[in-house]
């Protein structure tokens, strides 16, 4: 079958192409290198069955060419920095989530291309009263843009599947954790890890350290999508893909500072609710579809941020897991 | 206080725009007339207090002008046409909706005019298994491109107020209609009032005749948001605005022929469960909430078409009515 990856030079994406050449697909991967890197496909340059597209989803002219005999798209590229910070243009997600997966749907009904794979997010639930919580949640709103472009991104998913006949996979992701998540300042391991080869003293946490959220491995966020697209056949599909239970962000700095090897570090924290404006301090995603359906992770949270950990500081060349 | 309503020379706005004025408040209307009517503003243009400016929100630079000491925004500009036909662009809702509220909030922000009243929208519930439907329901997506952009636009409100500290109120409005929601062809009133008129022998109903929705009269819908604005207070305020009940399409047809003074006339029916593709067949909005707060509708589904039908055949100088 020949599919499309957009943001394929991404994390997940990356790994998701892997999965698919691994499964004799042909594979076309996009991505406008702003967060995804190059390093990420350079390994599957030279296969047959792959081709990389540096490109933009947001130029028009980009996704017919890319499109022809495509059977299946995921669609991945977005937006992967869900904090807002102060300053920050505020259409970033706007333009590179909602406004790129509109380009993707139209792209796809032109070209008549049916099937959709979506990366959502569990951002889209809000604040949300019932934890942990199921893809049918009475939800309040997102409080975050990025939560909230994200949701746009499966009304609009859902109404395309409706006019135009497609079937469409909608994945509401936990928060996913791996070897190549490890820009430091962006995810959680790698601002602790950052902070603490700055000053190995004292570790600032943003918000009061009570903050808990699911983890999952990239990879077994890859190998559950597939699952599902292969076993779940009504026209939409909207699946929560995480594991079982959460982690406190105190424990994560606990573990990051273990992993360094050092002691007596003082804890600090800025003492909101929320790391950020716009964060979900606490919750979980109730997985039970997923598991009925088959599928069911094999590492917990802590195991999947452990996993992180120890990946984010081999790349930083920190001596216990140089060897 | 002054007050600046988008989509101002629309059937809602307009009404919206005199029970403003009446209060006492300085108004600026702002629409680009692509569905709105001069005609429908003309009553105020002589007024101190009133300023009326053809502009589209799409343009940067309409809105920091508007902003200028306003402490309310009301928008109502939108695309109003819930039906997608075949052949239309899939980027209008897209455009008119998600982008120009866009635009509104983000001018908002960087004139630091802190509250918003949003019109959105019943579509936004998509099929719901649940009726009548609360506003906190375990709702499903929405299946037109109408209902996806306005509940992107309620997702981008909630982000907006939580980031910058703003006090919103969405409303899910029922289908209102009075005596300027009279375009023929776009109202379900309306559609039958000109196939009667071109054939008084039969007429032919969009779907199998048995959709049924909630009715309200503009002008009740005004006085219910004013209501609500006033009396509901928290951060963020999402309410449902119509009446108990709902009306069935084929009753609608019944009552249009009446009106007309039509006898023995044929129904035909395109026989599909909703009149359009994206049309959610049946509901009937939970008001529970707006109810407690204070407001109830003086009239129901019935009551409310019955003064609609009577203003556009009136319109149309059909005879029974024209005296």
């Amino acid at each position: 079958m020949k599919v499309l990856v957009t943001g394929g030079a991404g994390c997940i994406g990356s790994d998701l192409v892997e999965a698919l050449l691994s499964r004799g697909h042909h594979v076309t991967a996009v991505d406008n290198l702003s967060s995804g890197k190059l390093e990420h496909v350079a390994p599957f340059l030279n296969l047959q069955g792959f081709r990389f597209v540096e490109g933009d989803l947001l130029d028009p002219n980009l996704l017919d060419g890319l499109l022809r005999d495509v059977e299946f798209v995921y669609h991945l590229a977005a937006n992967p920095d869900a904090k807002f910070t102060p300053g920050d243009a505020t259409d970033k997600d706007l333009r590179q989530n909602t406004i790129a997966t509109y380009h993707v749907l139209e792209a796809m009904r032109r070209n008549h291309v049916r099937k959709l794979a979506f990366s959502s997010t569990s951002a889209v639930y809000g604040i949300s009263p019932v934890q942990p919580i199921p893809e049918n949640a009475s939800y309040p709103l997102p409080i975050s843009l990025y939560g909230a472009t994200k949701l746009a991104c499966e009304a609009q998913i859902s109404a395309f599947q409706n006019l135009f006949s497609m079937q469409c996979w909608i994945f509401r992701f936990a928060n996913i954790v791996g070897p190549k998540t490890r820009k430091i300042g962006r995810t959680v391991i790698g601002d602790f890890a950052g902070r603490l080869t700055e000053n190995p003293g004292r570790l600032l946490i943003l918000g009061d350290g009570r903050q808990a959220k699911s983890y999952l491995l990239s990879r077994e966020c890859v190998e559950a999508m597939l699952y599902v697209v292969d076993h779940a056949g009504l026209p939409l599909n909207i699946f929560n893909i995480g594991c079982q239970d959460s982690l406190p962000v105190n424990r994560i700095a606990e573990m990051v500072v273990a992993a360094m090897g050092l002691k007596d570090v003082i804890f600090e924290y800025t003492g909101t609710e929320g790391g950020w404006r716009g964060d979900v301090p606490r919750f979980q995603l109730d997985v039970t579809a997923l598991n009925r359906l088959g599928w069911k992770s094999r590492y917990n949270s802590e195991q999947a941020v452990a996993m992180a950990i120890e990946a984010m500081l081999r790349h930083m060349g920190i001596a216990r897991y140089a060897t």
